[in-house]
């Protein structure tokens, strides 16, 4: 989440073991021109997670005043939502799956803007309790993590522009997706411009995709650049 | 491992929980000038780690024809008395710690060169089944590898030259203590030159380093700037 907006982005890759490999968008967006963006990124469990975005869907189809995303007044609110409908299907799930060894876990990144509201972002624990992304908070991850955090942690600040910022989020993607097979493409970006309370940029990147090879093969050549400049090691 | 030599490095940080958090060197070298260069680097339980180190150079201080690392003809001889040296210590402790509910669990790299070999790279799991670098394998990580390894994966091959790997993996290792607390200096690091048979590049970067500060700086900047200069995105 920047100044001027918050970019989202996801994988699609889902896998019960190495010979299950299949594909997932794992973005999804609740939206009303003028009134709402609402954008939820899943990891975990897909049988999990697809269960709690068709509860969420059902709701809205359904149009409760109570359990409805479109309704909520906040993101707080939506992101309660959101926690219940987690709740709902663990407790069908989560007893039958535990006597098969299987855990029940899903999370969430929700994030967006409802009229009247400024931008706020969240990320939503398996356990169902989440936290906000505050002022230091630049961004938040879910899933596989960690191979693909220290370029966003060297680039990011509040102040990052959007353009910069999704080139960032897919090279960040790119180093995760050679390092590990569990992420794979496509790729979903989304970026919300603040208070446009309307989704503009959106974009799927799969495999081949001219622009993002050629994002990977200058920022492989641009790093190996700035490694021939760093000082020389004296020893 | 590359065509000119080896890189080796480790992190000096080890915790029993985020309140019990010290330093030790996590580099051993055995070294016999004109003859031999032995390096290990050492992850997982520091007990265990450390009375392996320790059982190998009671051996080598006793001589024992059989047992000592000094004695070795072959790199293959080395890792397999490494192993035998972990199963004498897992034979020891392990049953008594699992009571305790701590798992015994040590793992090392060893690397090196002994006169009449080619350079030979091994990493050894804590089951003490181990695997040899090829022609294929750039490199080896052990402990908290996913942070440094897109960097890794992305700028190292076979004929990258020493200079330049040094300075990405202490870039590696820059990334890695920026997101994860588990990793912290000071970094040990040593450039084996192929057939040297002789330690001649050995530093340790403390906090403050000049040039560990300097290094970190200068790729952060220069990161930024190979992003300001990638293509624009479409959407």
């Amino acid at each position: 989440m920047f100044d001027e907006g918050i970019i989202f982005a996801s994988d699609s890759r889902t896998n019960a073991g190495m010979d299950n490999v299949l594909k997932f968008c794992k973005m999804t967006v609740f939206e009303r021109h003028g009134d709402r963006v609402i954008v939820l990124l899943s990891s975990g469990n897909l049988a999990g997670t697809q269960a709690v975005i068709s509860v969420l869907r059902q709701h809205c189809a359904d149009g409760d005043a109570v359990t409805n995303v479109m309704g909520a007044r906040t993101m707080f609110d939506v992101v309660r939502l959101v926690a219940d409908a987690m709740r709902d299907i663990e407790k069908r799930d989560a007893g039958y799956l535990a006597k098969q060894d299987v855990r029940f876990n899903a999370s969430f990144i929700v994030g967006g803007q409802i009229d009247g509201e400024p931008m706020r972002l969240f990320r939503i624990y398996a356990e169902t309790n989440f936290i906000e992304a505050g002022v230091e908070t630049a961004f938040f991850q879910t899933g596989e993590t960690k191979y693909g955090k220290p370029i966003l942690d060297r680039v990011f600040t509040h102040d990052t522009l959007l353009a910069d910022a999704a080139k960032c989020v897919l090279v960040s993607f790119d180093s995760t997706m050679r390092s590990n097979l569990s992420v794979g493409m496509p790729i979903d970006l989304l970026c919300y411009e603040k208070d446009s309370l309307a989704v503009t940029l959106r974009r799927q990147f799969d495999v081949g995709d001219p622009y993002f090879t050629a994002l990977s093969q200058e920022w492989g050549e641009g790093t190996r650049q700035v490694f021939r400049h760093l000082p020389e090691l004296r020893w």
